[in-house]
């Protein structure tokens, strides 16, 4: 048992030396934005990458950057033969005080998609490799910069399009979660160390695993991952932002009401291409938390035919709503009795239809209203939020309704939180093993049954720090990322 | 006039104290292209530079970022109050050894647009101000970094999208132009001192301005430019790329002759924002000279109607160009003798109404021709270049026939050559003064009437190195270039 716990240790080993092979050579790529600005960054990292670097850049003070000190600066020129391609500025990384861990040079040139491509076309020439999507923090975690944990959460980070993904990606970045499971993960080893050992004193029936502390490790790892699990449906959320679906006529006054929310708060508007404010969807950060509306126009015509094919799509996007705006003009639906009636239906025909969405319902140009026709509104329809898109009135009041709906105390409390779904996999399968330890425990199992549930419980928090892997695993998680990271 | 030469040095003067008003506070801003990347650089500049970046920026190592040495990188995080924003990489740079030549701090964070938004607000709520375009490097001119010429070409460096233009701006950039015009400056600002010295002394009649040498000196800043201004034209050219308008129909295979172009050279194709492939005019480089073909469908279709009103748009569009591509199907020009005689009626229209533009006349798709057929076409039309943009053949030929209308002479010989219509401006008005000055030497004119106009010319050199400039030119001249820069 012993040994194949050392088997596992080798694994890891295994595939740090298959990595080796791979990425013993020098890779470049551009590592900020496409396009033209003011300045872009070139990276290239690997053994070879200063040496590489130092053929092609001349520095103005005639100095040999390979004998310069790490993280310094230098002006220069770089040339392909006697063709000065750019004036830059060369930053020194030395291995291993960079961020792959390896020999980092960046180049600052001007920002020309020629003068970019120019570039590193000449470093690929000199014998750079073009970089994969994601191969810089592949290096860094391969040799142990971070774990997988915090690699991944550089994309995220790079992703992070509101001040609640933000937070989470930085917490995880900064180890915050993998510290916690690298923390059970160790306890847990330690106890199965020792059971394992037991076995190979099994004639002797010795006990060197305390099964009182053990048993105690096991409830407080069952708590921490049913925390930790249970966190996932807020992460996911607030990684994503809430998705609202808002119903209503075209003309009840949506686009008043998103600039409205937008308005007050400093707006953080999603740069994703296809999601600009005239499309389907709408990414409004609300109090720091991200919300997506989702246009759902036409459901009010078409509510009488509820049950009707053409409405299909409609509900589809209902459904993967978690909150559902009911917008209608106030004005409108005071006109008479009917009007009013109609509501009614309308507001009870979609209660009924989705049981489990939150629903608002917020009548619209409140400001063309008389007061008693705003109290009959509301005494006609119960939770009725009124507004005016245009004045401002009731908006900050939609804005603590919506916020209500997020569980917010975790972040606030700087709880780790789970966003990543192949996180939340490894937890449910670490769980799911861990439930049988207790269950061993329980039954008063032996040690060499027990240890074979502790062991894959090791394996499923490995998965998430990164100690175990594979390579189809880093390849998957790597090619999320843009390429220059 | 000793004095008004003063007084012209002063005006220099007056216009730096100026701008020192108005840039003794700190500027910020994005300095890498908006959008998503690995990574992002956002820059500051000014005075309290660093003492800002001291506020928000915390090291790793716990060093105070103020005693570091320049030309240093520091890794650390940006927090606000106890909210870390990011971990990122500061570099230092201190008076006067930055771009702008003040205390410059660069940010290189995680490259996501919420993160760029934070750290920059950030700073202006620590006491940054957001920069205007281009005042980095307004910056980096009025603190004697660079002159103005070179400063200019700092935004054609960014801007540029082939070898040529590249090349033009880094040989500006790198001052081979403004030291140029600086010597010749230099030279005539010491005649007009003696030559206005000797009206001090005019009573006495003395000469201490040797006007042999005088002569020699406006006989060699005339002829300096003369070449200057006459290598605007190629300058333009090479700048902007040679416009040159396709005449054909839409099936005669005018996007396969683009991409055989294209495919044969590594392409580079303007990356602003409408010039795709598909829009209406394609940049290609050919031998690293840009040329922009224009698309001007319709114009075989018309050409009987060569008058008619319909068309205008297509001939507006032939003048733009320099040269004009005529192709047609060889096969349909070949299939009767009216389709060829149809051809020669065209093709002498087109030279009729363009006596001054090169044409050159492509008969595409010679791959599905006879070689009887082939003779045939070239026996009918002077000049006709045979091509199949399918298979290639021809198109090493029409690259050269296309390079040829180009004067890379200049280029190769890496003569200063003139890209700036400011500058062409400059030194038309300064050529205009210099030949009053030789007709004033050729007269016998006295020194005090020849000072004026030496005087005028001395101010048309110094408006292209910024030795004379105003604030209107300034703001016109920066404002085309990006933020950041």
């Amino acid at each position: 048992m012993v040994c194949q716990l050392i088997k596992m240790l080798h694994t890891t080993f295994v595939i740090c030396s298959f990595a080796a092979m791979i990425y013993n050579d020098t890779i470049v790529a551009l590592a900020t934005p496409a396009g033209a600005g003011a300045i872009a960054v070139i990276r290239l990292s690997g053994e070879k990458a200063i040496e590489i670097a130092s053929e092609l850049f001349f520095s103005v003070s005639e100095k040999d950057l390979a004998l310069q000190k790490t993280h310094t600066v230098h002006l220069g020129h770089i040339k392909d033969g006697n063709r000065v391609l750019d004036e830059v500025l060369a930053t020194l990384f030395k291995d291993p005080n960079s961020y792959t861990g390896e020999n980092v040079v960046e180049f600052s040139c001007h920002g020309s998609s020629f003068i970019q491509q120019e570039i590193i076309q000449l470093c690929l020439r000199k014998g750079c490799r073009m970089a994969s999507a994601g191969e810089f923090t592949l290096r860094a975690f391969l040799n142990g910069k971070m774990d997988l944990s915090q690699a991944e959460s550089v994309a995220d980070l790079i992703a992070s399009d509101s001040e609640a993904s933000h937070q989470l990606a930085i917490q995880q970045m900064r180890g915050g979660f993998s510290s916690e499971i690298q923390r059970l993960r160790e306890e847990l080893l330690n106890f199965a160390s020792l059971i394992e050992l037991e076995l190979d004193f099994s004639e002797e029936d010795v006990e060197f695993a305390d099964r009182e502390a053990f048993q105690k490790l096991i409830s407080k790892i069952t708590l921490v991952l049913k925390r930790l699990i249970d966190s996932f449906a807020t992460g996911n959320v607030l990684k994503n932002g809430i998705p609202v679906a808002i119903v209503g006529e075209p003309n009840v006054g949506k686009s008043t009401l998103l600039n409205a929310l937008l308005n007050e708060e400093r707006a953080i508007v999603s740069d994703i291409a296809g999601t600009t404010r005239d499309s389907i969807e709408d990414e409004i950060s609300i109090g720091g938390i991200g919300f997506r509306f989702i246009d759902t126009a036409g459901i009010r015509d078409t509510v009488d035919v509820i049950e009707g094919m053409g409405i299909k799509k409609t509900f589809e996007k209902i459904e993967q709503a978690q909150v559902v705006v009911f917008l209608v003009d106030s004005v409108q639906s005071t006109i008479d009795s009917q009007a009013m009636e109609g509501l009614k239906v309308e507001v009870e025909k979609i209660k009924n239809r989705f049981p489990q969405k939150q629903l608002v319902v917020i009548a619209n140009k409140v400001d063309q209203l008389s007061d008693a026709q705003a109290d009959e509104l509301k005494l006609a329809i119960d939770n009725l939020q009124l507004i005016s898109a245009k004045t401002g009135q009731g908006v900050e009041e939609l804005k603590t309704t919506l916020l209500n709906f997020v569980n917010t105390g975790a972040l606030r409390n700087n709880e780790t939180i789970v966003t990543n779904s192949r996180h939340y996999d490894a937890l449910l399968k670490a769980l799911e093993e861990i439930i049988k330890v207790q269950e061993g425990i329980d039954m008063g199992l032996s040690g060499d049954l027990m240890a074979i549930d502790i062991r894959q419980a090791l394996y499923h928090f490995g998965e998430i720090t990164g100690e175990i892997t594979n390579d189809d695993l880093l390849g998957n998680i790597f090619a999320n990322f843009c390429i220059g990271k």
